[in-house]
């Protein structure tokens, strides 16, 4: 079954399938079961569209921003998901996910593999309008998770409000009226005994 | 934490979380488990951009494809998903799908609930070049899911090779390269013993 392009784009398309294998830290609002990689961005694609209107540039391209999500958490695949509060780790982290970057997105046809790679790459650097704006949904829906499994993640690892804000605050450089309301959104989880203050 | 327009935007995004619960017939590449609707939306969104140039219309806007396979399988978190192949079910379906997408659709603020409803109602008539081609993916992804799993859920329901033709034939209206190319694997299916003839 060679067909050259084609070939190559279903290839990548059922190899990206074990993205929905790759588990994070947060649970669902069930309570019951952790998420995963695909369910979270597909999570932030619908949030990108329903919330455009937060971000901090109003001409943003919401298909950029779409795009960013869809792909930005491809490379855990090889490498796996780390807890964002693990800073040391993520730096390790890093590098080897810019090589699992080339393995996957070069399965693609070449212009495809860049485009995607790009994305990844302005994603990762947060310095575009599109891209702090994508950063900032992908903060903002595990704090909705969490907050709606009673403390969740945070609970599970200790995590305290003054990490939490120290890690979510650049929510504000791509979305402030975002970070308003989840900063009151964490006043309301140490009140209910969800995170520690 | 009342916040008008915002606070019904957050409340359908926690709403929605509940997709990732929705199990389809389809299993992951993996063997091991099935699919949810969140998962197999996510992975459209992904085929979207990497598929759209074989769409039978090439001016066909990307952005819309995207929010319609988004959204699309959003009524099932009432619902539930019904299996492609059973059609009598899948009419009395479609009037409780219209209930429960006002149901779901009408948390959000009025202008985006009807974009959003509207988007699903075209992509369930398959009429514009968008739906047709949103509609194709939508059909193809299953067959490369099925096709990985060595037949999956085609050999699990006992499906046939013609019943599998009938269904997804509309594949070819929306993109004709990519019908040509799933008739192809569906032929390699019959071979390999994954598809019944």
């Amino acid at each position: 079954m060679k067909n050259g392009r084609l070939e190559s784009q279903i290839k990548f398309i059922v190899e990206i399938d074990k993205l929905k294998n790759v588990f994070r830290q947060t649970y669902l609002t069930n309570g019951k079961h952790r998420e995963n990689d695909a369910e979270h961005s597909w999570h932030l694609a619908v949030i990108a569209v329903i919330l455009s209107e937060y971000a901090t540039d109003n001409d943003i391209d919401v298909l950029r921003v779409i795009k960013m999500v869809l792909i930005h958490d491809i490379v855990e695949i090889d490498a796996g998901d780390t807890l964002v509060y693990d800073r040391a780790k993520a730096k390790n982290v890093a590098e080897a996910e810019r090589k699992d970057a080339d393995r996957i997105f070069n399965i693609l046809p070449t212009g495809q593999a860049n485009e995607l790679r790009e994305l990844w790459v302005e994603f990762e650097a947060r310095k575009t309008p599109e891209a702090r704006f994508a950063a900032a949904i992908d903060r903002l829906q595990p704090i909705l998770n969490n907050y709606h499994t009673q403390g969740g993640a945070w609970r599970e690892h200790g995590i305290k409000l003054d990490k939490v804000i120290e890690t979510n605050k650049h929510i504000a450089e791509g979305a402030p009226a975002l970070w308003e309301y989840a900063e009151k959104m964490l006043r309301d989880a140490v009140e209910k005994g969800y995170l520690e203050s």
